[in-house]
């Protein structure tokens, strides 16, 4: 019964597989090997967009990080939503990457940037003249921390009023399968054809051992983010490994198998946990992670039952978790924690 | 017949069996998982160091850049050999890192770094003031970047005029295993008792897929090494994956193992070159690089034999290159190389 | 009627004088000429801190964020209020400065910022563990940014949880004088004594040319400080043209004159705006700085009678404004200003 | 007899009248005053660039670290004399205000850098590839540090080389008026008709308190730059008092009647030298610096005599000076240092 996170799960059986084999022999270094050529073919032609610059790195931080540096001056601000990754779990990595930009919460309801609330922080900057931070960056977050999801049109909304400005997007696609399959959207519908100009997308956190590539719609920006990465270290020499990863993730559809299994199995609980009058759920379920609401008392008898989860801060009388499932949890464990729960 | 550098090989059989074996079941993330206490007790057994701080990440160029931004402020002079990785291959990596620190090359014959130059040149930095740049670090390279090897005796030196002037110092061990093979130096006399305060300690090179230890011996630095690591994106999440590979390559002595028969192809390919009068080696083999010249023509016809390897530049009627032998290289591949290059 | 900035004021006669005399023949430069010692003299007693260093600055922009470089890590939060100079006005010179530290807002009424809103923002930031900024410093304005003034104590109330955490506390003193003249505290009562460790000690906005005193209570910071000053361009050569104007605003309480003076004019000002029932303050007029609100139409008429301020975002039918007064504000002035807007 | 720095002067009474009639009344601040528009309207004219964008600051070392952050990135290696002042005298000014270039020393007799010399750095950065740093900016230095002076044809030697790589061009001109005096060469000729890209126009060591211009050709640089110096803190608010120096040093000629004046002393300075056989001259002496060589003994009768200079690094029964002859340097003065010497 683990639900502490999505990366304490493995890798699934076709990525290691798919590792194994590219150990054999001897492979050119620094991305020249030939699964790099075949990964930048599978994400150009899944997010139709065949001129996209295609890189990987090993973290999710690193990816964000990078992105952003790519896109917003030192002195810009980095519009996001309050409780953004990049804001508050990333210990200040935007921030180092690009010189000292500022990031800029933005709020909105159950972990989605608002609109209005983007374009008033946008204006408050313009009107600031030499003395203030300018302009720099949008940063979306889907799934959201909350996990709840941007669908395709909110994400063009957003876009939408960053580009009026002049302002270019990144997505923060830790998530990125488990969006794609809750709202149905395709991976250029989610990103370009909303406006979206860079996205990390994620593999870590969905059955890969850890990759992410970097998708950079403006091919002429590619220079500058491989020497951004290889300066920060994160040009891995023998890069075979992350390639191998990225193309047996992205072939046959597993990514998004692995991520429908991730969510489906949210949903399962979600379904259980509304049987439960004494249970609130605080955000929408809608891809794979939950955060319910119970009486004080249950973290022990669940701690004591075996379930793996983070508390959250709680009012009075109540306890508040944060639980994610993932492309390894399994219905038993699902049915486990909620017999568990029940008591 | 692969000889453009270590990082060509695969992963050791025994370092992907553990990280097959590291796949089962769910972990703790962030190097909370069990497999990263054994590789501290690994390290600090093989260091002699029960105190040391013990952390991973997946390149070396992140190693060498968060070690040295551990000891030099932004205005401190980094002294390096003037062909030091750091200085010629990491894109500015030690600069971004630091903030903005000044690497200052010191010379040396056969890329090891004269205690002579290091000490004037510490010294040029103290006449200075305020306005030069102050004294940082020194960051040493063992096995050096002309495959030569400082004895334990000579990094004493360096650091016994970095230390008598305050200087901290760093020790760049991408090839550390095969530098102890050579000197038959202990990990402890190479590096603590000889004066150095942080080891960027290799395994990609030497048989993993892609790992590097920064050991350092003063844990009451451990925790900023942490924050300056995760804001640079190199805290792998799913951590095990590294945790694993470094377990493995230090148990029963498999790193020495494989650095011993690096070597020991090295010292077989120089053999066999010194049997060739048209041959000359630019520097001494100690390691498991060679630099030799030979006479113009011959790198067409090792091409079309089907050797691999970096050309260097050369003087005129005569052409250089750097080989580069690995735990993976066989002894059929040298005197293939051998006979290729007899013609 | 010039009441846009104390910024749009010229320098004091005597402060003139004392730039012109210094002018005389050749000095010493780069702070090694006799004046400073003088100024040094000055500040140590003025605060009470036999021990202090004393350092100067052309402006507050860089006494700011040169002292905060200095008390914070770059993965570390900076506290201070919301609305904060350094928030707001700086262009992101403390994410500069400090290689990027992450400004984190704490409200508060009035400009004021709020002890238990601190309190809460360096719990959260201990909570995040390695994935979150860790508190860095805090930075306290006085008078703040709304004209408000913290007395001693308030400054203490703060200071004692920043320390009680471990943080260290920064002072913003651009209108120091302004905040001590209101308050009646000594300048030792209001730093050190409270538990303030670096101050921004303002020239330039009280009559100075261009010149501001960093005051560091505890030497061993002084030399990190002069590094990080001369790096970023701040160590004027022809540095007496600043001690100069520092020792004359310090000697015979000119300094304290003058400021009394700038508060006397804004709270005649003050006095002339409550007789008229449609004025309202947005902000308790304590020190320099008014920020009334009167009905829409009155801009253009003191714009007619030649007023020059700033005006602020406004409510419907209304309209606000920011007022500030200054060393050479005359009582002419207030009242030509107060007939124009009644009209 | 004070030969120590150019700076040790006081400022022009021109420039001291100027200041002061700058003080009567308030003014607009941060460069909106109307003395700016005099300044860039004399500049522009001065460099026959009627577009050229002007800004000021108050030191040589904010003028080149933001003039060389506006044309490199931080991945850029920075190409410069081995002993220029960028290099040398300013702790790493450039490093931390373009985050993290790397200065590439180019050596060349007599302070001057040697156009194949540049070439070739240029050409190894290209080899390189995402490993290493990249051409990023060339900084050349006139008057150089050695005292000599590049005609505005070596100029346009060195920045061709630069341009046909793509490189941009910096000219350090702490000196520039006395390097313009020296040649005959006009500002135009000097610089951007050279292929100069950006120019640090010194006025403070040449009779002003403290302002130096920077210059750039391209006014699409201009708001980048006008960012990078608020959030440096160099954007004075009481603006006027750059403007107004600026202003006087460049009517009526006067700059360059002061730096003429300097050039005449150091020439007059140099003949008596001459004429000495047991004092050599290190560097042709073509503006206001010299580096005489004279046997041992000296420096302590002049130090008796009253003289003040820098004492340098010397080979044995020698002794080695800078001298420097400013605008206030007196005909007096140098023959009293000469009789000294002769003893």
């Amino acid at each position: 019964m683990w639900f502490t996170s999505d990366n304490a799960s493995g890798a699934a059986p076709e990525i290691m597989a798919a590792l194994t084999r590219a150990n054999e022999g001897n492979a050119r270094s620094y991305g020249a090997e030939a699964q790099m050529d075949q990964v930048r073919d599978l994400v150009r032609r899944i997010f139709e967009a065949p001129e996209a610059a295609v890189h990987l790195v090993t973290t999710g931080t690193a990816a964000n990080a990078l992105s952003l540096s790519l896109l917003t001056p030192p002195w810009g601000a980095v519009y996001c939503h309050s409780h953004a990754h990049i804001a508050e779990d990333e210990c200040g990595a935007p921030e180092f990457y690009s010189g000292g930009a500022k990031l800029v919460p933005v709020g909105g309801a159950h972990g989605r940037m608002a609109a209005e609330g983007l374009e008033a922080a946008i204006l408050r900057a313009k009107g600031a003249g030499v003395h203030g931070v300018q302009p720099g960056a949008v940063s979306i977050t889907n799934v959201t921390e909350a996990g709840t999801v941007h669908s395709a049109s909110e994400i063009a909304a957003l876009a939408g009023v960053a580009r009026a400005h002049g302002v270019p997007v990144q997505l923060d696609g830790a998530r990125f399968a488990n969006a794609l399959v809750a709202t149905g959207a395709t991976a250029a519908e989610m990103t370009w054809r909303a406006g979206v100009d860079v996205v990390s997308f994620g593999g870590t956190k969905n059955g890969c051992l850890g990759v992410e590539a970097v998708v950079i719609f403006d091919p002429a920006k590619a220079w500058e983010f491989e020497l951004r990465r290889k300066r920060a270290g994160h040009l891995m020499s023998k890069h075979r490994y992350l390639s191998a990863q990225m193309a047996a993730y992205l072939q046959e559809g597993l990514w998004l198998r692995l991520a429908g299994h991730a969510n489906a199995m949210a949903a399962r609980l979600a379904r259980g946990l509304a049987e439960m009058p004494e249970v609130d759920l605080l955000h929408p379920v809608e891809a794979n992670m939950l955060f319910p609401e119970w009486p004080e008392g249950r973290h022990a008898s669940l701690e004591a039952a075996g379930a793996s989860y983070y508390p959250m801060p709680s009012p009075m009388g109540r306890e508040r978790a944060r639980l994610v499932t993932s492309w390894s949890t399994t219905e038993a464990e699902v049915d486990q924690f909620l017999a568990a729960l029940r008591g």
